[in-house]
């Protein structure tokens, strides 16, 4: 197991990986190819969003208690929404809320980061297509939600797609990955993609019948319940084992 | 008045422009410094997307006529929603119906390409912002549209984003643009921007205290009423006034 991380590096942003606690430059294009390069001589203390996704597919009611939560019923096949790639902060960026827009909610969940152009995959070929996993806030402004019916206002803020902090490959994407979701360190949400009502590969083959996934971008899974509304001086956390810990302060 | 045209130039995708019938490729990056090069002794024949977007901002229910068609009441304020980047062709190439997604219609639109970053603009500055006009397509599945409710999936697949066949730039956008829909050479949509119910600086303001647009990102201002189906074989034409004629075989 590998952990990519991007990082400002002598003025330029880098890929880096981290083994064992060791971190060495990438050359190369990690989706493509790479060699490690240099040892780094201490570990980073500031990260970058570890990828700049073309597009994040995100999925709506993908776990059974957060429909309920939401009054939703579970939909027949996965719902599918975008969100732009301007909403992508990185660990420790914050989240700005928009004074106007009603309550913002935080929404952890299990991002799954493409490694290689999928276009018409099958499920079973599905998770070869998957470079790792990230975590992901899927911050909605939930008012805007209701009112829109469109998510695309509510989930597009900039600053509403917090990633990180980095992208851990070599996951047993068939075992229960655990996610949770945290403010200000008490836990909010809790559970693991074994609840997800479509998995993983399913979702890959769902989204790439309709549009081509190309490495980089990002499958975000949906949200357990327990989502709950965010206020000015917040820290919110999305962990996953394996991935670490992704906080945000909120203003 | 000067028309910006994307093309493949000794075996590199390059910008030109035309202005007068002369043809001269682009030194530089368009939306930043840039200096008119070599006149090409041809016009070229083959045209690429005159720009790949970082995202493509869609408005729905933007005509009164079609909102009614539709069956839909028109928003109280503008509605937006995204098509993803792999969605884009160029003219000529061919838009591919999913043989199991039911009705898929052309949409004829006015498209609004971003010149420089545009966060938070106001509606008295907002054309500011504007580097040009470009051909949209926003082709859609229409039975999944009705069926998901979200429309990424509908509005998503790949081909589904026709733009082109180039930029126009120097456009009086305060004074009525008109645009055509057409298939097969047959007159099927006609109207103007004076139609549009939320216009230009409106859009630009309503999306960018949203979502910062990037330099080539494209709004898609709507479609008026007239839209229908497409069938494999039919030749659909988007005929922008200035701007010039987008066609695509439907496969």
């Amino acid at each position: 197991m590998m952990c990519v991380y991007r990082i400002e590096y002598q003025g330029v942003p880098r890929h880096v990986v981290e083994e064992g606690g060791r971190w060495r430059l990438v050359e190369g294009d990690i989706f493509a190819r790479w060699t490690p390069g240099d040892t780094l001589a201490d570990a980073p203390r500031h990260f970058l969003p570890p990828v700049l996704p073309s597009k994040i597919v995100a999925i709506g009611l993908n776990y059974r208690e957060h429909a309920a939560e939401q009054g939703k019923a579970v939909p027949g096949e996965p719902m599918m929404f975008l969100k732009p790639p301007t909403a992508v902060v990185g660990p420790g960026e914050a989240i700005v809320l928009p004074g106007w827009a009603g309550r913002i909610d935080h929404e952890a969940e299990v991002g799954v980061v493409i490694g290689r152009t999928a276009r018409q995959v099958g499920e079973a070929d599905a998770l070869t297509y998957v470079f790792g996993v990230t975590c992901v806030n899927d911050v909605t402004a939930r008012d805007l939600q209701k009112k829109d019916v469109q998510y695309t206002r509510a989930k597009g803020f900039d600053t509403f797609a917090p990633i990180g902090p980095c992208i851990a490959t070599g996951l047993d994407l068939g075992s229960p990955i655990r996610i949770e979701g945290l403010v200000n360190g008490e836990p909010r949400q809790s559970s693991s993609t074994a609840d997800l009502i479509f998995g993983i590969p399913r979702l890959i083959a769902h989204i790439s019948a309709v549009m081509t996934l190309l490495p980089g971008d990002i499958i975000s899974t949906g949200t357990p319940a327990g989502v709950g509304p965010l206020k000015p001086g917040d820290l919110v956390t999305v962990k996953i084992e394996g991935v670490g810990e992704l906080t945000n302060p909120v203003r």
